[in-house]
């Protein structure tokens, strides 16, 4: 028997203990040990749930209880998690997370104590909830290069744009559905402001390159100034807009890495990825595209990826498992601005005509769009690719020749 | 460094030798171990390879050679793949292969052997190519009950059906331009006659629940009588015509397999998976619906995941892989006339009239559809769900009485 604790029993961590129980002899015919839970750890009490006999409020219990081997981290949040795996690293403890802000912020040290006591720091929870990737990444497209990874990462970001597109409702009011549907939280500013998603397209560039991204050295743009004028534009293009998290090496080997929405083209794998489902596509120099897709968060879903890693864990006691990053520098990531795209934009202006005489004369030839019912001295288009930086400069030009600018969103190459 | 012997220097196995060369340093930091070609089986001279050297027409040469640790199968075919497998698991080589037909008809009796001699035998190319799926199935998904996997599992019949239903081209001409483009071989009918899927979905249900189903206990059907009419009906019902091998459990622990040409809504996930490409489906109880997506066969996607079972060997000498399942026995799978499933139905009768009295007389209200330009005497419906023996004593019974049956197509429940 394998004793393990898991701290934190909130959504996930109950789910853990749940799917541990219902499972219990499943999983030990796959980890060739039963696996039982010593300690919960978690500041309130539960005097009512079976496992009351469990629960502790003192870490310091877990970490000098030389039986438990293995730690389940679901607590969320930086500190005190951070302080606590690296504890239990460094006393000869395996750590299983789901933690996408730690692994984000910390993974590259974290994964270093770990290598170096011989131990396990296993995250596949803490990108694409039950969906398995980081596995996939790191084992099966070991005969890869990796040219790139995009993905729509955040559940209810993607569940607030499908809403806007198939129901024509407002950003608003899709979030506060979402919020009552249980798919947003109460401060939702870190899944509509692109964090979420930032910190997991982090945790794949780290894993797919080998090299820590940290989340302030990724541009990121939320998605709470999409109105229903972007979506309906969107359509008469041919597409729908996506939040989407993407990665690339470029030939210098650096990274261009990136969070913002994005049109789609409807013939792209990710743009049929609807609701509060994730996407995730990693382009390999062999494989070509693959594409992994489910529900990207969820208490069962992300318990269960949770587990999988405890299986894992017990299963490679000896032969550590391949999972490692070095630490990031300042120089890794290009300068967004210098990445060429194409680029929707839309504005207003006194006059329509005059304006895309403007336009015309500043880009070049663009593609005009239009919607049912027009908006007057509404302009709208997309660009040629060019650098971002020239695409700014232009608009700025337009701007000072009286085209007010409201909103600018990247065409996605996917 | 390990020494590896490859048989067979076709499609496949040229991909291994030259991914193995291409990506030899990354693949020796992921291994751990350098990893070294000694030999290549094939009973073709190649002198102006760069392997030349390393080529045998020899098996024994291979299988005496202790320095030999794993065996790479890429020949396909069952004999003589299937005793040389056997023969190298035996005198303790663990063995890589890509040979559904290998895995689908010997593979529990193969599992056997290689668990009793503590080797690894893994096939993750024998199921969607470069798509990760054995290992997702058998690792992540260990938390999981699995309810069902069903799949668009053969890119030759996915590439014709998306041809007929995207350009309106008829059957036998996407066959001849999937022959011209070399998605099909020259003798297409494993691909066309749903043996390949059928194949598959074997080997996926051997997985999900551990006891060996074989090819010749699914009822299968092929993709050579679906018309241009099939496929416009499929349209105007509210989807597309696909081919899909599917698997699920039932609560006698009994399995319902079978492979056959499916009207699945435009909803489905699998519905967007075109051309080439395969999409697999697997709902477990925790995770929900995960779909994994990608080319299922070609060159350098199917030698990606021999290579990365490579490394996976190389890793585990010692810490064997768990990827195992029992032997089959004739009662493990229902008789699909049992299962339940509504069906779309197309038929000739002299008065379009009078045919639906009968068929709303013999199945209740059924759905009728029609098409653009209307065929007379043409009728097209879709039952409710009923037992397919019932469906088929209906049908039966309308043959007597005047409609002429051409085709019958299951509506997939995905």
């Amino acid at each position: 028997m394998v004793k393990i604790a898991v701290m934190g029993y909130g959504t996930v961590g109950s789910g853990v203990v749940e799917i541990l129980s219902k499972h219990a002899d499943n999983i030990a015919s796959r980890a060739k040990e039963r696996i039982g839970i010593k300690y919960i750890l978690d500041r309130r009490d539960f005097p009512d749930s079976p496992y009351s006999g469990k629960f502790t409020k003192s870490f310091d219990t877990i970490l000098n209880d030389p039986e438990v081997r293995i730690v389940v981290e679901v607590m969320g949040g930086l500190h005190p998690a951070f302080e606590y795996v690296k504890s239990c690293l460094e006393n000869g403890k395996s750590v299983v997370t789901s933690n996408k802000e730690l692994v984000a912020m910390k993974g590259a040290q974290l994964l270093k104590i770990a290598q170096k006591n011989n131990l396990n720091f296993l995250f596949e929870a803490s990108v694409g909830g039950g969906i398995p990737i980081i596995r996939p990444i790191s084992q099966c497209l070991a005969a890869n290069e990796v040219i790139g990874i995009a993905g729509i990462l955040n559940g209810t970001t993607n569940f607030i744009l499908t809403k806007m597109i198939r129901e024509g409702m407002s950003f608003q009011e899709s979030l506060a559905m979402a919020q009552k549907l249980g798919y947003a939280e109460r401060d939702p500013s870190s899944d509509v402001g692109g964090l979420d998603a930032c910190r997991k397209i982090c945790i794949l560039a780290s894993l797919a390159y080998g090299k820590h991204v940290y989340p302030d050295q990724v541009h990121t743009e939320g998605i709470s100034k999409i109105t229903l004028a972007d979506v309906e534009y969107a359509a008469s293009w041919g597409g729908v807009v996506k939040l989407i998290g993407m990665v690339r090496k470029t030939d210098s080997g650096k990274i261009q890495i990136m969070v913002c929405p994005m049109f789609l083209s409807r013939e792209s794998q990710l743009a049929n990825v609807d609701d509060e489902f994730n996407g995730i596509m990693v382009r390999g120099d062999s494989t070509g595209d693959v594409v992994f897709y489910g529900k990207g968060a969820g208490k069962l879903p992300t318990a269960s990826a949770v587990v999988a890693d405890v299986i894992d864990c017990v299963k490679h006691f000896k032969a550590r498992k391949y999972l490692y990053w070095d630490d990031g520098s300042p120089d890794y990531v290009e300068d967004y601005r210098e990445y060429e795209t194409a680029m929707f934009v839309r504005g207003k202006a006194a006059d329509e005509f005059s304006a895309f005489q403007t336009v015309d004369k500043l880009f070049g030839r663009v593609e005009r769009l239009s919607r049912k019912v027009p908006e007057p001295g509404e302009v709208a288009f997309v660009t040629k690719k060019m650098k971002e930086k020239e695409i700014a400069q232009q608009l700025q030009q337009a701007s000072q020749e009286g085209i007010q600018i409201l909103n600018t969103i990247r065409i996605g190459d996917l």
